[in-house]
């Protein structure tokens, strides 16, 4: 049972490999009558795009797409939105020496025992090439939020040990796409990519923290018991490759708080119900309160790094490898549009799940 | 759009209010020919029941249960199995005077934003009673996963700001059901308690990390893209009441790891493929590599407290509010049996999902 | 996979052997602020109950139904509903001489081929004694669909050889229940009798056609491709036990008819859009276009006669075998509330797909 | 919510519009190690394509398919498998005068009614150009049959008063696609497409109904209550465009039999359980018993004939309307291979939720 498919009403089916003809996407679920801003959708298929900047890999992929399905005259029908995303600069022949041995803490062993076959060009399925197809339809679920006035903002946290030092009540969030590293706090992008720069110049790679802020949503997205607002977004930011944890509100800080400390009070504020604080990260009880939804997703280091590592081949051989190839020092800056999208495909879901949503 | 069900093959239905005659849960995908182990059932009952100690809620549950449906001389047919709990010593009247307000950092709140309706009786079906549903299904999971050799064990690993000192890997977990508050390491069992009771004596609550660690996994469970191992385990921990966050392997500290430090080495031990390090914590690329799956989940303070807190009403007026009832002090102990029976509920949907199973 | 769950918004699970203690269903996705009309309730599990006359079994089944969840003051909240139904005059042993034999035309070989273990009381899961979970689900639907002005008539087509002699535009489809064959033409009421009772007297069954008529359904209801209205309207008739055949509109007749005949051609009537005929069924293109919606469904005969017959055992020896116990001479009257319990979960899932529902 | 994806296992999603670039199709649960035989799928494809003989549309697609995704080296690795089917030969400007006019008995009005706007070329989603893609879907579920030694034949079995004389035990099941009505009965052949040819010289249209035989079905497949396998085989038959009616075994005709006649008598035949008749088409409680399955479809006459025909359109407006293009005088013989195509879906989805499939 593949588990390429996302969402309840706002369904979203991914395919295809790194280094097939095609990344594609197919929205079953969108309502008709949304206007389809293509424009809008290249930009963010460019944010996530590798060959930015000399901080990510210089696969060169321009990002060009078609919808193939499900509009006319640029107007959703109610019919399946498909987007093919091509693939181009697929330099297949790197891939030669990595047929029959396990990348460390790549997916490669775990394919070969699950499925018996592997596609290793570029990882094939497994690759992070996957997600164009995510921000793609993940783009196609902002422009129903904007039109829901909800905003979703995912930017880097942390690089290593660089990170934040304001709360982003104190940030410009509208300067994320102003530098390389999606920071808003100016002041603290110059040693993030400082950082990056010259662990890339080790050979090697480095983690980081995406935080998430949604504002504009409305009381009473998310289902109580299984489908609980936090548990749908944890779910698919921890589906993006590389992401080993999720955290909401006061999340992992919690466990050494006091309740007195811990709830959110409420209060009126000129006729608005709101809590004094926000460690609940915008969800009570699995539901969205009204409050900004806050949450954090930690991502591992790149597994491919540019250093010679031990292992073992299919023949169960130890051997060694070197990886080479075009490859990000960091996931951050590319990641940082990924979270957005899923974060936008949840809230999608949910609202028209909740017959709450204009269209 | 309901949510009340989880899983695609072993999939879980739960239905029920704190306050009603039952919580109950319906399992439809259970195979042939199980034999139902009605004593352990009643044995996970037992530790999530509160009451247990001192530390815990005093209302008493007895944890009957009934299997309505499903066996046949004790034994799965195939058919949907069907198990309600009576819900005993309810006294609603304690409730009364949460009719019409709206208690911090609960859901009394977004339920009534987003049904318009809500029952107030111990928090209807926001209770986390329901999870005694969750624990009924968690068990007949895991008298499947034990035929395949899989262990779920679920511990104690930090409450407030004590916490284990040594790894699971030093410490016995038969052990962790023999204390009152679920820890394996012995040392640690009487300050945790003793700081438990402190925080009681305040009239106040305290969170907490209960960290996870199954064995006997085979390659192969967790499927690539979406639904990836680690986030379905994501997902279902996360839907617990009072979880606010979710790490595996090397979770958040991954963030500030190099990856030639951070990737786990292959290598073989005496014919069996094993990784030197287990940062990934059991999956790689969504898909589980055969070591120990491992993770966290944290979970915040008890919202109930027994101090007089400010909030608002339904006619929007600040008001004060003193809860009162029985509730505990520390949700971690009785959350442990909580966090094994989700834990055990997505490995087995997805051990049937990718006909690995036995049986 | 169980397949014990049907529809997608409103989301209805059965469970419950015919000889377990309860038979139940849990409705998962019913909106909140449903008021619920337990009388309504009733009424129909005593139209579906058997006992009501000399030509249905004389199993007695009071047909009390206990709501567990889900309401608060007889109000919805949005939350799962589960009704449980007691199985009362379980003449269990009356099975003793069926348990390793398989009846002909039964599920008992099938079920024991698929799971190897069968509950042979009564048939236990693929006894019609499950339909009642589907009737009390449906009453549920029934009164959202009221709140919509759509009504759901299904009634006795045919019995064998007896069958209607007006279109259903010349009757009053409220004398439905006003007689022991749900036969809206009064004049072949007596004839409909009179030959079941013949045929009970031969100690043999009769199959039957039951027809449906929806009104008021709005323009829009139903999917474009695989989820049409007519096919999942098919799939819920065809999977109520011994349906043999479901057909829309003008149905097998349609392959008899031109095109210039069959065509639906689109008329004003005093500002409302008709067509001058009905042959599509009130559904065009899967999707329904405001005009009635008319299908009927065949069933074949009782599978439980009063007479010897041939068949084999367990051990698979040829035998011979009188079957015995309380059984209906013909299903249609009593299949014609379960007809309109699945037309109505189908409409009402239906309505909440598409937004277009009032409550 | 959509309704573009059918199965539960082996999923597939349909996309794309008649005058688009591409009509395409997803599958996600296919096995991984399936050789894929693109020579088959081709094969399929023309089977269903248009312009084959007189008696057909003369649209002239090529069908040329490419498989974008989830193979390698020719074998599938279980990542979804998407095929993309060009369009070719457009003449979207046949279609101009229908944009603002509603065909009798199409889906122009009833799309305009449920989405609020409407591809009108060539009927946009809504036209039988979608079926290709179930075509190639279906014959990669074909593949897997094939492997499991089930063989799935659909044929005419009638257009108009013209039908077989013949049981299918006493036809040639090979010789179907021999002749350009999909006919298996040599000696009917002829008649039928006289028949079809003097209807296209009257400018008109005329229905049929089609058979199915699917031989080598194990024992088991189809679970007992909502997801019966007759249920699931109406389902996905009644959601062929024109489709308007389905039955399985003795069908509407076991409406005037009774239970001594109908009931299948189970007999050893050489050591293998058989029933002596087979009323109940291979499915007993909706699980298959090892017999063939066999059931029918009535599909109506083509909507589009060569005749003035009076409607309304946008406007509210009565008009007349003379459609024109190229239609197929009678759609049986092209939709032979579109019920093929269901059924192999339903049976390898059912297949593999059994987990009784080889590979």
């Amino acid at each position: 049972m593949g588990g390429n498919s996302f969402g309840k009403v706002f369904k979203v089916t991914s395919f295809g490999e790194s280094h097939g003809p095609f990344i594609g996407v197919t929205i079953d679920g969108c309502p008709a009558g949304l206007k389809i801003d293509e424009e809008f959708l290249k930009i963010k298929l460019q944010q996530r795009r590798p060959g930015q900047s000399e901080l990510t890999s210089s696969r060169d992929e321009s990002e060009l797409f078609q919808i193939i399905s499900g509009l006319y005259d640029g107007i959703s029908t109610g019919t399946p939105i498909t987007i093919l995303i091509p693939n181009e600069d697929n330099k297949s022949n790197d891939y030669d020496h990595l047929k029959n041995v396990y990348r460390p803490s790549h997916a490669d062993y775990t394919y070969e025992g699950k499925y018996g076959i592997r596609d290793h060009k570029g990882g094939g399925r497994s690759s992070a090439r996957e997600t164009a197809a995510r921000v793609a339809a993940g783009s196609i679920a902002q422009m129903i939020l904007k039109l829901n006035e909800i905003n979703v903002y995912s930017y880097t946290q942390r690089i290593g040990y660089v990170h934040l030092t304001k709360d982003y009540n104190q940030l410009d969030l509208t300067q994320i796409y102003n530098n390389k590293v999606r920071c808003p706090e100016v002041d603290v992008v110059q040693r993030m990519e400082d950082f990056i720069r010259e662990i890339k110049e080790q050979g090697d790679t480095v983690g980081g923290v995406i935080e998430t802020v949604v504002t504009g949503v409305p009381v009473g997205l998310g289902e109580p018991v299984f489908d609980k607002l936090h548990a749908d977004l944890g779910k698919a930011i921890l589906s993006i490759n590389a992401c080993k944890g999720f955290e909401i509100g006061s999340g992992f800080e919690s466990a050494n708080m006091v309740g007195s400390v811990h709830n959110d009070v409420f209060i009126h504020d000129n006729g608005v119900v709101k809590t004094l604080t926000n460690h609940s990260g915008g969800v009570q009880g699995g539901i969205s309160n009204g409050m900004d939804i806050v949450f954090r997703a930690a991502f591992k280091p790149v597994s491919t790094i540019q250093k010679t590592q031990n292992t073992i081949n299919s023949q169960n051989e130890e051997t060694s490898l070197l990886i080479g190839g075009r490859h990000d020092p960091c996931v951050i800056p590319r990641a940082v549009p990924i979270v957005e999208a899923m974060t936008a495909l949840v809230l999608c879901d949910h609202l028209l799940r909740n017959r709450l949503c204009k269209i």
